[in-house]
């Protein structure tokens, strides 16, 4: 397909993904040195950490999507295509595309993970997952639709399976779900369903490990799950999924729960695509990266972000999956590849850790940064600060401020809202 | 399926479609006397009048939509149930839904109008319709979709057919679309897709009578027409579409426009339901009902708003299908149902004409109010007031007026989003 002409000695950098590595290193790139093509499946950025919100009607789609083309209409040599990337080609620098063919001099791999069902078919057709708007959008139907449902079954097994809601996995995303929907349980919706007894509906968040928030230290695991049973979720750690077939979730420990709705928030893999050699690829799919973020054996390749494995000696499993890691690779590869062009030496990453956070609902969230280690009201405004401020976009900051303001004192955004487009045509 | 009991002597009255009447109706019912059932396929009241601007990326869907919960929270005796309502059957007195039988005391029916396509079957399966969030969400994401691949196609011939737009029909609907794609044109496409040209797009309005605007006076249609052609609209009156078949338009004067994109805005059409007799219904498929709404030939059944037609010596062929009509007949139906109860006669419907508007883009509008006639600024801050104040929900008038606010100022509502929630799972 057809790109802009590069200026003079100009090189062209292709960006598979823009999440938040993509549009970092877009930003910083684009110069008469680098011609930058942008390309993703979607036209607008994705600001992952507030999906929950969305899932669970308290945020708009729109206030944390924000258009890519608005994003970079000061940026004169970033360009962009919104078409899937379906191979790569390292021997002739081009990646095909639904939309064509696209050469390069660099390209960059920031398409980042996907949900991990470690190989289970059935909660690979049946679960719920929160990866994206789209995904968060399902969920949200789904929630509002069982429901509606729970009014016109005749048993009460029936409605007990459309009331329960099963989260899986103790990490930030699962426990703000759970938190979430039982402050739903428990305000909201026995105003909006008069007729159904909400003693019937169930919020149980499992975790097969023995502690919640992995990441973070056992005070703050123990805090949350403390807030957690006290809001009215039902916290089972050191208990797996075996299976789930769409109406019954059954338990590791040989307990069987009803449920048409469990949502799967219980780990993340990288994936692959055709011209990544095998040999480039970890057991979990990530792609492998030196400390430049070189792929290895992909000459003029990097890979940025949650789909990159970088191993070091600090972080031997890989760096968490988390925006400021694929914001300091961005940043950093901005560097090295302008670096490259004047024939200095790169730098390689060094992750500068900047702490950790999650939120159970209002007034309740743990933070964690170095060792200082903070609970409840406090780091509940530190939660709402920080992501306020990562949000793209003033419009989009004052929505969720807004939003946020509003659910406060009135726990009822009114997005309990089953929108779905039309079907496509042409 | 079950339904809450009746108190004593209290009657059930089943509304089908929360529309302005349905949701009209419910409220001045709702007592003692009368239990509600509102049935509706979608759990949220839409207010048609913005859809053209969900469809031109201006506002959310969530903005202009409300859900019904949220409207009957404080009203004990109005429930609802989310689903299809498949056939009437007036012997027994109940309705089919998907989701099971409903009986009823009075039935009334307040489901709304339909895109007429008069029966070309081309235009039904390949042109955009806007009478629901649904559509309007099609549209949107079509309108942006097209957008990109015009820069991936590789002759101009196929980039006009991506870039022109179509509008059929000369009623505020189509007007108010033709104007704010035209400013989409002038102000923020350049902006957002600086690799077209945009002296390539064309924004054309097809009206098949002389004049736009039918409803109202021929000034108004005048001063209309000349704003749009002012913007870069081009306007022809008295030509029809002939054919359609996604990718070309033919015209009744034997022309053809190349466009992928053909919104149909030039009629709406009743719709019938099993159960309703033949002689019940209008050759449009309108709802034949008396003064009183009473549907003919169902006894106990009344017919409000869209789907309804009265002949009156003063409204001939029926009242014009505006949102007024329906809030006064539903107004005027729950005092006759009152007065069936306490055996007191019912009260014939007048329709109380409080005047028709239309906007064209910023400043620019056209109102008339009796013999008063007015235009430019004045009437266009008349047209937002109107509307912001029928929205249904404070926060809804807040959101829907600092999008306005912030697209007066900037031209970029940051909602140019192609959004889609995933497949339905169980």
């Amino acid at each position: 397909m057809e790109l802009p002409a590069l200026n003079n000695q100009q090189k062209r950098v292709i960006i598979v993904g823009a999440g938040f590595a993509g549009i970092r290193l877009a930003k910083k790139l684009s110069s008469r040195y680098f011609q930058v093509i942008l390309v993703d499946k979607h036209n607008y950025h994705q600001f992952q950490p507030l999906l929950y919100q969305v899932a669970t009607s308290g945020l708009e789609p729109s206030s944390i999507s924000f258009p890519l083309r608005k994003i970079f209409q000061s940026y004169a040599h970033v360009f962009m295509r919104i078409t899937e990337v379906l191979s790569v080609d390292t021997g002739n620098h081009e990646v095909t595309t639904s939309a064509g063919t696209l050469p390069y001099d660099y390209l960059v791999l920031a398409y980042g993970a996907t949900t991990n069902y470690f190989g289970n078919a059935n909660l690979q057709k049946h679960a719920y997952a929160m990866k994206s708007v789209a995904e968060a959008l399902l969920l949200r139907n789904t929630l509002l639709r069982q429901l509606e449902d729970a009014l016109t079954v005749s048993s009460d097994e029936e409605r007990m399976a459309l009331l329960n809601v099963v989260v899986v996995g103790g990490g930030p995303t699962g426990v703000e779900l759970a938190g979430t929907l039982v402050e739903m349980k428990n305000t909201i919706l026995p105003k909006d369903y008069t007729e159904l007894n909400f003693k019937q509906m169930r919020i149980i968040l499992l975790e097969a490990s023995p502690k919640l928030l992995g990441a973070m230290s056992a005070e703050s695991g123990e805090k949350v799950a403390g807030y957690l049973k006290q809001m009215g979720v039902e916290v089972l750690t050191g208990v797996a999924v075996k299976d789930f077939d769409g109406q019954a979730v059954s338990l590791s420990d040989g307990s069987i729960i009803r449920s048409k709705c469990l949502i799967w928030a219980a780990g993340v893999k990288g994936f692959s695509l055709p011209g990544i050699p095998a040999p480039s690829l970890a057991t979990n799919e990530r792609i492998l990266v030196n400390t430049y973020n070189e792929v290895k054996d992909m000459p003029n390749v990097f890979a940025l972000g949650d789909i990159a494995l970088m191993q070091t000696d600090a972080y031997q499993r890989g760096h968490p999956q988390v925006a400021p890691v694929a914001i300091q690779q961005a940043t950093l590869l901005a560097q090295n590849l302008k670096n490259i062009l004047e024939n200095k030496p790169m730098k390689p990453f060094v992750y500068n850790d900047q702490g950790s956070m999650a939120t159970v609902g209002k007034n309740k969230a743990v933070v964690e940064i170095g060792n200082l280690k903070l609970g409840g009201f406090f780091a509940w405004l530190i939660w709402m600060a920080v992501h306020l401020m990562s949000i793209v976009g003033v419009k989009n900051r004052i929505f969720v401020f807004l939003n946020w303001v509003w659910h406060y004192f009135t726990h009822d955004p009114s997005l309990r809202l089953m929108i779905k487009p039309s079907e496509r045509k042409n």
